[in-house]
């Protein structure tokens, strides 16, 4: 059927999803998807199966549920289990508590837009504790996931300001939902270049510049900081952070907190600090400022992606500003409930005394320790390999490690019609089922490349795909060299 | 605090986000919300509790889960429980198979974007056993309930075409997820009157009168339809469907079938077509038009709103824009695993022969038949009482019924500076705790007015509503006659 019989074509389609780009899910996770089809009828390769180090996906890579999330959803979802002896009382409790906050006792019931209001009170009390610093419920709005928390609010700066579109500093490189969301919303990605060579710091020159520059086409609005970063796995000290505050209070800058990797610190001496408590801390007018942070379910000791589980505090936004974000978020009804429930359970986990609780704790712990040796062998390794630099992964679950890559290889690439690190990534990928993301996704100074590989492969799994890649690196540089 | 200490304010917040409305949970429910926490509080009122009959919210109304669906998600998310014997053994293999095709074996991985594949080949079964035409399960994307999916269509269309905005049409009166969407994405509402003298029917010679008079101020690209219809309770005949589709292959317009209520037909003699299946059946150039049919997990006998399930079946998309349209999905990840595993149980439910089939028949059929009574007993009611009329509840889970307003009482609205059905709403909603929505909130012809009512509350409390509101209503009559 030709094109012009539809009445929906490639010509009138929106266009900002035509530029739109989600690297995390891009073209070479397409191919990778392909490999393991062919792998599945039998094709042969030098492999036997693919290994997706391209996304944050902790249970896909074969880590274990948490015991005590997984009870506690099982009850809620089929209430009959309360009275069955194999479950603990803390866990019955947990689920008793969320059942009251549902109409109808049901988790089949919508809830309010925002979220039950029990568990937005768990969150706050939970983010009071982690701050020392008290927090208002009413200022939780749970998502389905922090995607959804974060599109939500950024959603509220789409407009022009004295003729000139909005704009949203975010860090180079970036997470990619950040560029694919601006790109949806037309409003101007303003990046900022983090500073590899100081461990990925955050230069306040550098967002001088950068806000600077941009000013001559767009109308800069907020800044998004993620911290610990991703993909570059930082975690930025508190004057850093305070730094930063200044520089948006300077510049009336709404600030994006994402903060969804506050469990996953590695590096002794790397402390997580949340913007909210260095901002309150910093007392007026810094205290005052507007303020969203985001966490979730998907991250952290629990990885629990699928179950779509997150929220943003919103600190001193203008009351009438939201309302109107409550209303926007009312049209699609409430965030999945058994997500919510996820969240309680992280924000309300088992206490001292309570029967899970050393169970909770060893499972907990258990993943967080392995995570970190993963962290450093990763590092190591790479930093180990000819032509690679790789920076300490303080935190998060990534590592983003530059590359050297020769000029036969790059002229290769320019070819194939692909960017070097994309040739690069192919080339991996095909060879060794390895699947990462190009630094082209994420972001990076000209003329240098990355990529970006997640830390979650278990202990076994990840040592192989490291020698594996080793000797690939090997065999692409003989090859170009 | 000043508001020009705000870095966002009204003045600069999102036009759209300022204009979008979302009246299901409008200022209404907001005070409804405010005198429950009054009873709470022990506040004297002439009524104890808060009837929210405003929102299609079954559970929350007293229906009970289908055992069958609660028992696999149960078995999903601890799947401990798949050794335990108080399941049954189709609902283990039910589990088993979600669990297979999740990665890693756990509930909490990202699947793929549009969702699980063997969940899209369930659906696709489920679509060709309905309408005894073959699906292609790669048309089948799902989304976090039916508004996820359907606001990630719509989004497609954002693009102005010849200096013109786009423009699509939908029914007047309209489920307000899409006037609040067309205002989030600034395309232009094009409404159509639905007919009230033939129970809501569909009149070609209204639509195109709707498409002309648009033509002068936007490009309409779409068509929405409500089968069955949300707030009006129609179902539409084959005929029906045909003319519609004729017309939308006339004008060339993508047409959005709001199907989420094909379980919900209540009617003696009436019968519910698929659009897919009628399109298909009328054969070229018909069988190529591009289509979207929208299904829910939170409405027919299953009500499970709170766990966010459903799906879109787009056909004869044009390949370009079908990738773009998946590259548009993959930023938000995937929708909640749990919502799809709900899915997969209402798309493949115990057959004849297995443990379950029996009780879950039961329920089933249990559910919808109450409904059926209930649907009747409410239009009913309202054509027993003074200035109402109500068309036949033919489907879904409303009565959309007409009202007469004395003089006085436009008066005294116009006075409160209200609208009179929001003001008639309102008194309603003090005097008996009954929460409906006015009928301004779906649009209506002008000068009359309307609201819309579930049929939900258990049958007792229905009656017990409905005597409340005669007897509210035989006041109101007497207080501004």
């Amino acid at each position: 059927m030709a094109s012009t019989e539809h009445s929906l074509t490639l010509d009138n389609l929106n266009p900002n999803v035509k530029v739109l780009e989600y690297a995390v899910r891009g073209p070479l996770v397409i191919r990778a998807g392909e490999i393991e089809k062919e792998l599945e009828k039998g094709t042969q390769k030098p492999f036997d199966e693919v290994i997706k180090a391209n996304i944050g996906d902790c249970h896909a890579m074969g880590q274990q549920p948490i015991t005590f999330i997984r009870q506690v959803l099982a009850l809620v979802t089929y209430p009959k289990l309360l009275s069955d002896p194999q479950f603990p009382e803390d866990a019955k409790e947990r689920a008793k508590t969320i059942l009251a906050g549902c109409r109808g006792g049901s988790v089949g019931s919508y809830t309010d837009s925002p979220g039950i209001e029990v568990i937005r009170k768990h969150v706050a009390q939970y983010i009071a504790e982690r701050d020392g610093i008290p927090a208002d419920w009413q200022n939780v709005v749970i998502g389905a996931g922090a995607s959804d928390a974060i599109k939500n609010v950024l959603k509220l700066l789409i407009c022009d300001i004295n003729g000139k579109r909005p704009g949203v500093m975010i860090p180079i490189p970036q997470y990619p939902l950040y560029s694919a969301t601006l790109a949806e919303f037309n409003i101007q990605q303003v990046g900022y270049y983090l500073n590899e060579s100081t461990n990925w710091g955050l230069d306040i020159s550098e967002l001088k510049r950068a806000i600077e520059e941009a000013r001559k086409t767009c109308y800069p609005r907020a800044i998004v900081v993620i911290n610990p970063g991703n993909p570059t796995g930082q975690v930025l000290s508190r004057e850093n952070i305070e730094a930063i505050i200044k520089f948006a209070h300077k510049e009336k800058l709404f600030i994006f907190a994402d903060e969804v990797y506050q469990h996953n610190i590695y590096a002794p001496g790397s402390k997580f600090f949340s913007f909210k408590k260095v901002l309150v801390e910093m007392g007026e007018p810094y205290s005052k400022m507007e303020l969203a942070s985001f966490m979730s379910c998907s991250k952290g000791y629990m990885g629990e992606c699928g179950l779509r589980g997150g929220y943003a505090e919103v600190l001193n936004m203008e009351p009438q500003v939201k309302a109107m974000y409550l209303k926007a978020i009312s049209a699609m009804l409430c965030p999945t409930v058994l997500g919510q429930a996820c969240l309680d359970i992280i924000m309300n986990p088992p206490r001292k005394g309570e029967p899970s609780y050393e169970l909770f704790q060893k499972e907990k712990n258990g993943v967080l320790e392995s995570l970190k040796l993963r962290a450093k062998m990763v590092a190591d390794t790479f930093n180990s390999m000819e032509g690679f630099s790789c920076n300490e992964v303080q935190g998060a679950m990534y590592a983003f490690p530059q590359i050297k890559l020769p000029s036969k290889a790059i002229e290769a690439a320019k070819k194939a019609g692909k960017a070097p690190d994309v040739f690069y990534a192919f080339e991996l990928l095909e060879n060794t089922g390895i699947c990462i993301v190009p630094g082209s996704g994420f972001g990076q100074v000209p003329g240098t490349y990355h990529f970006r590989t997640t830390i979650l492969p278990q202990p076994d799994k990840l040592k192989a795909m490291l020698d594996n890649f080793a000797r690939f690196h090997k065999q692409f540089l003989s090859k170009y060299s």
